[in-house]
């Protein structure tokens, strides 16, 4: 036994044909939300997912409290039209987080980028803030670095954290990434906020912990309703760990960061119920993105699916998702109902019995019947690759009109998306174009994307028109937004965030000289 | 939701550093065994080891009220030598389930092997036999077809079930694939025990479990502790499921099969707590090899590992393995134990106070000691591929000696091991020779054997001496038995076995002609 903690799992009959009977939620009480999101972690990579090392005793019970979903997704197989998916409750090629500079590839935020959440979107924060609730971001945002887009200005009271992702720049002067505290920069990440480059030590993750800690405590004593958006980035290269984890998980310094990450859920969990919030508050978990394959052993694992992060085969955009609100939200279940990170604006919106903001297409449904009562609705998932459509999923059925692996420039700065995995027609060195004649997979059969169903079939022929189908009324009402990752900037990037003169930390902006953008992925 | 039976996950601290207390048992009183023995099931194929459709709700209850080991392995990837490791606790190198016709081949038992289990071998059914206990076998047998080999001439009592696989054969003049009832042939697969080639609809599951109740209520009425060696073969191609389940799995007839021996499995514990058996009774759920890979969507899933069945790579050797007794070994575990089929020998033993046979050289340990107080014992895994040592586990290392996907020969009859999995030098067309620098892989970063650990590095260096010296001691004491596989001969399959006359389905066989077996594999 490798851990004092293991699991118990008890079974228990679940009402499903009539509807439960919940605690009656008093309508002038707001429910409290907290939504924990990961960073490149795959759907295999918990305990309760199957992952061999079982690792993660906190999220297990955390599962074991409240609702697993199987068939959960994003919206995006990369980080920022992922996160701003979650926040708009719509998909990228509607929100703006994609580019139009080349076709089908995967657009994130870095530092060069011009672009950001629109003011138009009305992201979840907004409306709660509108309607009392105390709203908190920790750990990464990305939804744009440049002032205009900052979490303050979009619904959130606090922030700790930081902007971008964590690269390592090379060179001698580099922009920084800054860590803010709410409106202004407090450090560097790697200078002020280190992280050693050998060992992958850092204590940030134990100060997202802590952050979120306070918040809960300062809420509590407010009385006050809150939305707590913790987004750690420990699992993102390059990874890193506190002392306290470095080098305890078996598979190595990815695992350590998710144990770390695991060990904050369950201080998040203790919390909530030394301060009597258990009953009144919605947590959920999830990931932005599949597990980056192309880390190798620095990555995390997709399970049984197909690569993963950039592609939009199953490792891609299946991701672990578990619900949890002991007052509402029976324990011990197991959902199979087609969910997506976009429903959780709609599914809150509903719990806390607040108006759709008007005017707005969403994306998502609400997933609160799934929840309360176990009802299962029939949605498709779309799965796009930048402004592309490459697939889509309704019932068990999954359809390809493109395939494509790792393009040839992310392959040149080192890049395989599916390593170890070689599918004919599937995993494609080339975009390949399958529209007149496409793909059919049945996830439930073959999760692994592996077997084709053939054209002749009669089972393709009933069900391709479906799919079809779907696609085509899609489409028909699809308005893409304005792209907001056409243009770059070097100097744009964060070399003078407001709070540097503080702390020392203003550098000179180069020339500004506007660029179009392009991506490798 | 799609079921009204869902997942509860309860955590609680185990005893790790003091002995747990558990109930005393009673000397005189011997615990009953029961095995369940699953055939090409794979180690992803339960919901407790992740498989997103979640079908097993009674296995992981077991799993609820048991011990879950994640590291478990068989002594073969194939049926024959799997099932002879189980029943003898010695590697199929030493109990004679080989053949030296050919280099690296797995071989089984088809109706036309001479061999099968030696006279030689102590079962540990007959050593159960000699201490009193009554023993059945229900399901498949596979440790020889002839006469001498038979589950009653080795230590079982009762026996409802077939000797061989349940392959279709093709031609007019088929041999019999009998179903004995203890002695005697009762009728044959497909003809008097049906299964429907079109719908794979059968009924015989049904009848292993009921087999299996009416010896469980027979026993506890008779106070005698017993032996239960449950042994279904539906989930072996050509699959088959009862009517009540076929088409219930949203996998397909795989997983109705799975579903109905699920549903078994719910039975023996139903009639356990039922009989007031269940604090005496150990139980073991695991299966023979990985699955079958080889039959695309017909086969199981072996989660996130390498390969299947037929290989020695996890996804061949590593299996599913739940162990349960309520009396003694506490609920909710999950063990990393590194565990083998070969082991249950010698933890029955453990379990019973019985003495070892002597004079035999076993290749299992006890895990009485894991299961009880946790501890955990450093041990080699071997991989053999027929006659050849492929591959060696010690700790979270595994060496590769050789490497082979799928032979020419099983290529030309349909088969792949390896499909839609390519892993340069790793998944070789050919049989790669690796023992001059055998590749070097750290499981717990790497469960599918992706990543070669570079041998230039301090890790290989460190290591491999390590490993070596495991295989080198490994070697210096074995004693390879006489093949039992190198004869075949048509005229021993299954024409008139004993009882045959009774319901007309004697069969002339034909003229002796004695020559080399082959194995595709």
């Amino acid at each position: 036994m490798s851990s004092q903690i293991s699991l118990y799992i008890v079974w228990f009959v679940l009402c499903v044909h009539s509807r439960c009977s919940v605690q009656s939620n008093d309508s002038n009480k707001k429910p409290n939300f907290i939504i924990l999101f990961m960073d490149d972690m795959g759907w295999g990579d918990l305990g309760c997912y199957g992952h061999p090392a079982r690792e993660t005793p906190n999220l297990d019970k955390m599962a074991s409290q409240g609702l697993l979903f199987t068939d959960f997704y994003t919206a995006s197989a990369i980080c920022s039209p992922s996160r701003a998916s979650l926040l708009t409750g719509r998909l990228p090629i509607r929100n703006g987080f994609y580019s139009t500079n080349q076709v089908a590839r995967n657009s994130y935020a870095p530092q060069e980028v011009l672009g950001g959440i629109a003011a138009s979107e009305v992201l979840i924060s907004e409306v709660l803030q509108k309607a009392g609730y105390r709203n908190k971001i920790v750990g990464k945002w990305h939804l744009g670095h440049q002032a205009e887009y900052l979490p303050l200005r979009h619904g959130f009271h606090e922030w700790f954290g930081a902007p971008n992702c964590h690269y390592k720049y090379d060179g001698k002067i580099i922009p920084n990434i800054p860590v803010y505290k709410d409106h202004l920069m407090t450090g560097r990440y790697y200078d002020d906020y280190k992280i050693d480059h050998e060992t992958g030590v850092a204590n940030l993750t134990q100060m997202y912990i802590e952050e979120a800690l306070v918040f809960l405590d300062r809420q509590a004593k407010a009385k006050q309703p809150f939305f707590l958006y913790w987004a750690p980035d420990a699992t993102h290269t390059p990874l890193y760990a506190s002392e306290k984890f470095r080098g305890h998980s078996s598979r190595g310094l990815y695992g350590d960061a998710v144990m770390e990450i695991d060990y904050g859920v369950g201080k998040i969990l203790d919390k909530l119920k030394q301060l009597h919030l258990d009953d009144n508050t919605f947590m959920f978990f999830s990931s932005d993105n599949g597990a980056a394959t192309y880390a190798f052993t620095e990555g995390g694992s997709n399970g049984p699916f197909l690569c993963g992060k950039q592609t939009t085969f199953e490792g891609g955009f299946r991701q672990p998702a578990i619900a949890r609100w002991p007052g509402m939200i029976k324990g011990g279940q197991v959902s199979h109902q087609v969910g997506n990170l976009m429903d959780l604006y709609l599914t809150m919106l509903d719990m806390a019995s607040l108006s759709r903001p008007k005017g707005v297409v969403f994306d998502g449904i609400s997933l609160l019947p799934t929840m309360l009562n176990g009802t299962k609705k029939d949605r498709p998932v779309f799965y796009y690759r930048g402004d592309t459509l490459f697939k889509v999923r309704l019932g068990q059925y999954k359809a390809h009109f493109y395939t494509w692996n790792t393009p040839r420039e992310a392959q040149d700065i080192g890049y395989h998306y599916c390593p170890g995995q070689r599918i004919d027609k599937v995993t494609t060195d080339q975009m390949a174009n399958y529209t007149q004649a496409p793909l059919l997979f049945h996830l439930g059969r073959d999760p692994g994307e592996k077997f084709i169903i053939p054209s002749h079939t009669a089972e393709y022929q009933t069900v391709m028109p479906r799919l079809l189908k779907t696609v085509h009324e899609h489409r028909r009402d699809l308005r893409p937004a304005k792209p907001q990752f056409n243009l770059c900037d070097l100097a744009v990037q964060n070399w003078a965030p407001a709070g540097c003169e503080k702390i020392n930390r203003c550098q000179m902006a180069p020339m500004s000289y506007l660029y179009n953008c392009t991506w490798p992925y």
